[in-house]
């Protein structure tokens, strides 16, 4: 990081309400929804340096920075979004924004129902990446944005980076799209199941009205995170970072945790359950699921990324096996048959799926390089020198 | 397989009551206890030719054939043994036995405990590898078999086949180590936690005295079984088997089952839930989790190998995610050490882990020659011609 990196600083939630109901992709509608968000950096006088930070599955509007009251709760892409950070908000806007159907503040399922005057709950509609994507586009319109200069997002974030450039092909100049793939996988949608399914299962779920008893499916949501959790990190870094290490010395023949593994997935688990909501959880899960562009071309990517205008950066990351390499490779190459600009890096790192969240030195360079030809106006793209990730310490 | 290839025919469970205590890895024991078994072929005159089948999770004794009054319970390894089949039950006298524990027959969690008069439910002591082996020692006294001509299984199975070779190595000619791994990885023993606190946190658990009340943690044993069936396939089997097919022309945005993996999975888990016992599935992946015979030498295979006097066939799988190719060739590495006769085949199969189970040519081919060898009394190993498995058609 360079001497001049540091953080936004303290940060405050803003709320914005829209009255207009908003058609979703599953044939209802919701009559009117608010959205939390956050910005960093200054919208310069044209409007034209906003870029849109899209969140993943457990995150949130809250991307940089800390909170006054509240130092501790850094924001989940602090270490990328900031002044002189490969996302700079010396040159860039940048906009956090919890996504319809959320748990930090966003209309959701714990939202009270207008037409009840009871929270959601179970009744809250599923939503898509096309609909968090509208939503967005209206937030933006909020603000006074007709374009962003660019839109990014890791993994179910990237998702709506991708689906931004089919939506709203004139209003980005820039998707970066990060340890994505073009759709879940059988095995994604698997596990996603087998998550699923420990919350619906749970007696305390009632039907997803569980608000009103005062309880919630904290077992359920408890395993769906830990089986969650495995598929985040690579078989490396767990076998590194914890193998078979025992808590004690020897084996206490209990299920009691024995193996440090263990004792780490339940602690995880267990936090994860304490925050967040296990109605959102279920829509967000289906939300992943339901992800497919080329669904409605019969398969063809190319034919589904057609409208997309942007310039991309996409990334992906050796050890990602939940979105391995060749999914991203897969969008790259139906890109480039659409002629579109794009620089493609293949990170080796060894955290698996996480390695998004994290300060790999080579991966934050090459964000940075494609930003700052971003910021500069100058040509990005397969041609571009944007292609060539400079040695971190080539940096300034 | 060969024309004269063919089923063993009816079969009929047996059973053997044990009175001597059993001592317990755990530093408990077992006051006395009971094993049910089956067995195919005859046993010669010198009590030579008998091969010990072990099982894996969710198998049992009953290995080969079906029972009369239910012809369609067939055997979960008829496909390998038999008349004129790899383990050609002409030649061979072959036992399947349930493992204490298990739920099955043999003394487990559902059986009564005869210092309360109650089933042993969660007060079921854990057991190990090392006391399954202990235990089918016992058996193969009962029997009359002195040595083994080989030990076999697949997987948990074939942990059980490695631990003869160092608990009782002058009671087998061979061991036949099919989809094994020296020990379970961190990834492997996240897995089976997710699964152990699926059952351990649904309410019908009740610490494991669940008999009593007449339920079970059915819910929470699906889930388990569900996370564990995604590991026993590959992604590849997954996504050429069900992809993306919804089970009907479109979404329904709803938490019913709309792509087929999720139907499969589904049933899957609520078939398993009907049958098997959760106390018995808690301790058969704490057994996984435990089997490490390097523990004890520091990490040092080759040093916990050391004892193994006989001749190995070991086979892995090319799409085998949970016990990976790599993680036999730890184990042939750690044998060639030894001087031992080691076989080392590597199919390259689609079906992952649970390609053992199946009817793959290639595979049937290497097993059938190697035990050929055996049954002839020729050498096996490194040095000798069963190291080539022949073309499947060169077969008699």
């Amino acid at each position: 990081m360079s001497p001049s990196a540091g953080s936004v600083g303290p940060v405050r939630p803003q709320r914005a309400r829209f009255d207009a109901p908003l058609a979703l992709r599953c044939g209802r509608s919701i009559a009117g929804y608010e959205l939390v968000y956050e910005t960093y950096g200054t919208l310069d006088a044209d409007r034209s340096n906003a870029i849109l930070v899209c969140h993943a599955l457990n995150a949130s509007h809250h991307v940089a920075g800390w909170y006054e009251d509240d130092p501790d709760n850094v924001g989940w892409w602090d270490n990328i979004i900031g002044p002189g950070k490969p996302v700079d908000t010396n040159r860039f806007f940048v906009i956090g924004v919890n996504n319809l159907g959320g748990c930090f503040g966003s209309t959701g399922p714990m939202s009270i129902d207008p037409a009840t005057g009871e929270p959601y709950g179970g009744d809250f509609p599923l939503v898509t990446v096309e609909d968090w994507v509208e939503a967005q586009a209206r937030l933006a319109d909020h603000l006074g944005i007709q374009r962003f200069a660019a839109v990014m997002g890791g993994s179910l974030g990237a998702m709506q980076a991708l689906s931004w450039t089919r939506q709203f092909p004139d209003r980005l100049g820039h998707a970066l799209v990060i340890a994505c793939a073009p759709n879940l996988s059988a095995q994604n949608i698997a596990f996603n199941e087998v998550a699923r399914q420990a919350i619906l299962t749970d007696p305390d779920f009632q039907d997803g009205r569980y608000y009103a008893a005062g309880g919630a499916p904290t077992r359920g949501l408890r395993v769906a995170r830990m089986v969650g959790h495995i598929t985040y990190l690579s078989d490396d870094t767990m076998a590194s970072k914890f193998g078979r290490q025992l808590r004690e010395g020897g084996l206490r023949y209990s299920f009691e945790p024995e193996f440090q593994i263990e004792s780490y997935l339940r602690h995880q688990g267990g936090k994860f359950a304490g925050y967040f909501d296990a109605n959102t959880y279920l829509r967000i899960t289906k939300a992943l699921d339901y992800f497919d562009p080329a669904y409605e071309t019969g398969g063809d990517l190319a034919r589904a990324l057609a409208p997309a205008r942007a310039g991309f950066l996409v990334i992906s990351f050796t050890t990602d096996w939940r979105f391995a390499p060749e999914r991203s490779r897969e969008i790259v190459q139906a890109l480039l048959r659409n002629g579109r600009d794009v620089t493609y890096g293949e990170i080796d790192a060894p955290h698996g799926h996480d390695a998004f969240l994290l300060d790999d030195p080579r991966y934050h360079a090459l964000v940075a390089a494609y930003l700052d030809r971003v910021a500069r106006g100058l040509p990005t793209g397969a041609s571009g020198e944007a292609g060539r990730a400079p040695e971190p310490e080539a940096r300034a």
